[in-house]
């Protein structure tokens, strides 16, 4: 083979895989993940904490103007950042540096006053999951749309209830549909009550009590969650993660759901069964007259990925102290994947939902 | 040894080991999974069943008198459950046999008309985890009225925030705990938002749809679930299961935010810091000047431990077709552990809590 | 219902549960971590410790005889060691104590010298690992044999492979049967690389260095494998636990396997595809007529159990200092589950592969 | 902040994360999981496979060396294989269309002669994972090799013995060194036993039974083995994963026990404990007198997220039929991730080894 678009990139995990990315993970919400983002994410959070904490009187007035428009013109030093995060086990050390000499001496006080790294960190990171949560909200609605659309179609069909892997007896179409969306109507239903938790500003500074801000530090963060478009959490969480494992929990449980759908899908679709037809199988390469339900067992394939990932995840709730390098950096190893392969499931669901229709049961 | 009260009792869980219950259980937690319970709870749907039957019109004015009555005085064949639970997968189709040769002819068409051995068992689950829910309010309030007790004798006591393992800034006692309570106050607000999705009646026959009731099938769940103060789901939920795994979620959460207690409790206690002294440490046989923070350990353990199982839990969303034998029996072997062990981790943080007092943080 | 057989016994787990343990367990490897088996090992540690110590002049000629004359006639205080064992984390305080009492004071500094609880608790669980390991050998082997039988009689019998839920191309019973065998035979030969590891004493004393007993230590500890049957490791291995995680992982992969038999089972004994027929399957509470698959069912549980656990088992190795009492109690609540799991996956494949018989497969 | 370079880059995952891949990845092994490598990986099996099919008559004298020309100078219609992959759920039935293409109609029937998908990607993977053993042998040799330093060096210097995190006795450095040491040796002896199974060719043609070569299917199997440098297994393996299991449970057990060694350090390099010094600690955007353990806390993450996902792993065990898309799917979505992990706990070892010194216990 001559040398390829290939040779070059790493593809560990399926998500940055140049082939595998097509099957199993879903640019829009993968987007929400690159470094560009999460480093926008952190500028947002310097603009955005220089104009709370002038409003508060903290910064002389202008000084957060200039500190926006320093942020605009700032390009990242790429190599000192990477060779700075192996040394610190975080960018924003020297992230923060090079913003302070991009900014100038003038302004470099006036920068990051009063916060840490895990500010800047978390905050990005919430920012970020305001886009997915968006996503999934649309993602989830799709699914829900096309059950709907195939009830109203295809409801009628009668089909066999199946029970540990037996028939049973005659349902239709439209109570496997049902037992399908319900749960997916409970997510919807958690999503909602789940974001105002979810989507808040971290801001705490060195050990979570804002210790450089005196009496202003709650004032301040409450001016940085709305110039965010962020909740104020009334306090830091630096070392109370549990929010973030309360979302893992529910892109897990989305995923089974879709995994249980894909599951059913890959039985129905069985030769000898045939209750369901799908508009595109997969091929094979020794049996060109084989049509896969590929997409289906991508389902549950997500399915068992999210849920080993969900429970690595609650592992990193025991967090040592007022902050846990090592169950931080846990988080930042797991949620992003959960939360892509989530949004594949939805994604997958989504296009074999919109091709399949279902046939009537067959007798045995 | 002579033959002691060990000889015959298994014990391959710690729940049920005579001597690491006390460590690792919480009885009444257990108590709710005891077999007995579990069946007592299943003699309560069939009452409630024929009660809401008859109020339906489709049993005789009486049939649910005299069904309760039987049930009343029935004692189940013990070995005859046991060999049918191996045969059938559950022990219903056998206590159905029996409770029905035991109300004899007459009743015994009555006895269980519609249902399904689904419906027996889950609604068996729900009706106790309504008691454990209780339960769990009471252990979590007890916790957080701890915090609240230290916060207000030792809040003010200096301390050192520790961040990665090293010593940062100043902070209070008062912070350390109230990053301890906050995520415990969400998870309160969480539990109340779940119970009633949680604590609902399960009803939907051979298939899920109530194919016997005909039309009156939705009023009979109605009635059904509110004579056992349980929630009416407006369907069946056989294959969507994603209500456990939510409450499994919360369950392994929970005991990870203890357990996150429970690791800066070891922490704090090192001879070197000596920031909390607790009143009961443990012993060692070579070393008898030891006091080991075991209690605080144990948080550490059991929160591990849910976390692994609550990912095995998520695992059994993907249900296949309207019931699924080996998805449904895996939820058997891992909620009540996981339940039980987040009530045990309740109970440790009580007791370890009950018993902690803070000095201020020494020079290093 | 009246008062039951039920109503006092806890049941947590599966295992210790009255009717589920039928179905789930397998008694004669839950036998191995039964209470009354860990205590007498417990005891074979310190009868073979003083016989030891005695061979090396540690205890005067006759000391070994008499502790051992007091271990047999030692009634264990049950209360009290359950009592103890929620304050040490551990029984071994107060068993090492009762056990002095018991032996009187002439004996009492001669029991246990040199030893710490871990040498006894860790010896007791190796030495019934031993037991375990050959009842797995036993079980593997009758799999195994139920294998070639099936392969010497329905061997030629034609089937369709089916890859990605689709029918791909002619194969026969013998293919897929050598499919299922090969990986257990694998396993065969894992089992006999890792006992030898697996099967060692535990003796370090207080901090793993047998500081008590001088340059007498090694020989001490060879003395004491010797007499239990168990391999000297050359070194106390109190903190790594890797030879546990090892053969967890052998126990997983033992079950998972298995689940992969049960798999191929239910999906081949579908009402319409009946390519097996086995020689009983479970009824239905709501449809007489049905046959379920328990056996096969619960295979694909049990794997999936088992591989949830051991990824938690996993989490145990990181075992902090010279002796974790998180790590190690962790590894309590989780072994003995994956081990009778295990136990139990081998003992459902024979019974449901004695009961087994092939079809050919039909046309589609 | 300007457009930067890591605008276009995905990095959902850490290993591919510009950033964070310095921290938690390891390149040379990242480099074996790369598309480009696994490409080559498959063209290699073509070539192979060939070349055996030529020694064994079954292709023309001279169309295994056109072959490989055709091999060599292929390059690959990247878009159309990512579409591919979409839709089939692997870029091999696309791949090997492009590779017959480009052939030439004369070659075409004799490239994949008697092969399938799973053939070409799973031998791809045992060719690659052979470069990785050899690389993890290196570093397992390298952080030995420290320990043994460091013994050499400070073996003499006083410690203090924890147990359940509190002071027990005076140990040595030496003692914790060969506490860490132990483990790992017997790793390298698990790893040497476990290679000859896991580095073997795959090869069964569309349902394992190699239907299209007849008798001559074992000789071809065994060429193809000896002329990549792998074991011929002697059968196929499709459907049986039982080695990757094992592989994918040593990986995650090194990488446990050096987050181990992790945890101790981080415990060690506290501030009133300072047992060891580290050479490079990272910084702090709040503090900029700290200097964390980060390195040690990463050995604690990567032990943690390996551990997750191996319980993942073995969920991939049940694979149903011949051939399952959803379980050896759930394979390349793991196994990639803990490799690298495994191999970047290795790497984090090294260097934290390379720069660590001990200092004498204080009193307390």
């Amino acid at each position: 083979m001559r040398s390829s678009v290939y040779s070059k990139r790493m593809s560990v995990a399926p998500f940055d895989h140049p082939l595998l990315s097509r099957l199993l993970s879903e640019p829009a919400a993968a987007d929400v993940f690159s470094a560009g983002m999460e480093l926008a994410g952190m500028l947002s959070f310097e603009r955005a904490l220089a104009e709370a904490e002038e409003d508060e009187g903290l910064l002389p007035q202008g000084a957060a103007a200039s500190i926006a428009q320093a942020l605009d013109s700032f390009v990242p030093d790429a190599a000192a950042l990477a060779a700075a995060t192996r040394r610190d086990g975080l960018p924003t050390v020297e992230l923060i540096r090079q913003l302070r000499a991009h900014a100038g001496a003038a302004l470099a006080a006036h920068l990051h006053l009063g916060a840490t790294s895990q500010d800047m960190i978390d905050t990005s990171l919430t920012l970020r999951l305001a886009r997915l949560v968006t996503l999934l909200e649309a993602q989830l609605a799709a699914v829900l749309a096309h059950l709907t659309r195939l009830g109203q179609r295809d409801g009628a069909t009668p089909l066999i209830a199946r029970t540990r892997m037996q028939r049973a007896i005659p349902i239709r179409v439209a109570d496997k549909l049902v037992a399908w969306a319900r749960p997916l109507l409970r997510q919807r239903e958690r999503l909602a009550a789940l974001k105002p938790r979810l989507l808040v500003v971290q801001f705490g500074g060195a050990a979570g009590t804002l210790d450089q801000l005196g009496a202003k530090g709650p004032a301040v963060r409450a001016r940085l969650a709305a110039r965010l478009g962020l909740g104020d959490p009334g306090d830091a969480w630096h070392s109370g993660r549990d929010n973030f494992i309360e979302f893992a929990g529910w892109l897990a449980a989305t995923s089974g759901l879709l995994g249980k759908i894909g599951a059913d899908i890959t039985l129905m679709a069985q030769n000898e069964i045939a209750e369901i037809t799908l508009s595109e199988g997969g091929g094979s390469s020794a049996m060109p007259h084989k049509a896969n339900p590929v997409a289906a067992e991508i389902l549950v394939t997500l399915a068992r990925f999210t849920a080993a990932l969900s429970g690595g995840m609650t592992q990193a709730l025991v967090h040592e102290n007022e902050r846990s390098g090592a169950a931080w950096t846990l988080e930042w190893m797991l949620l992003p994947q959960i939360a892509v392969a989530a949004a594949a499931s939805l994604a997958r669901a989504d296009e074999l939902l919109a091709g399949a229709s279902f046939n009537p049961a067959k007798a045995p």
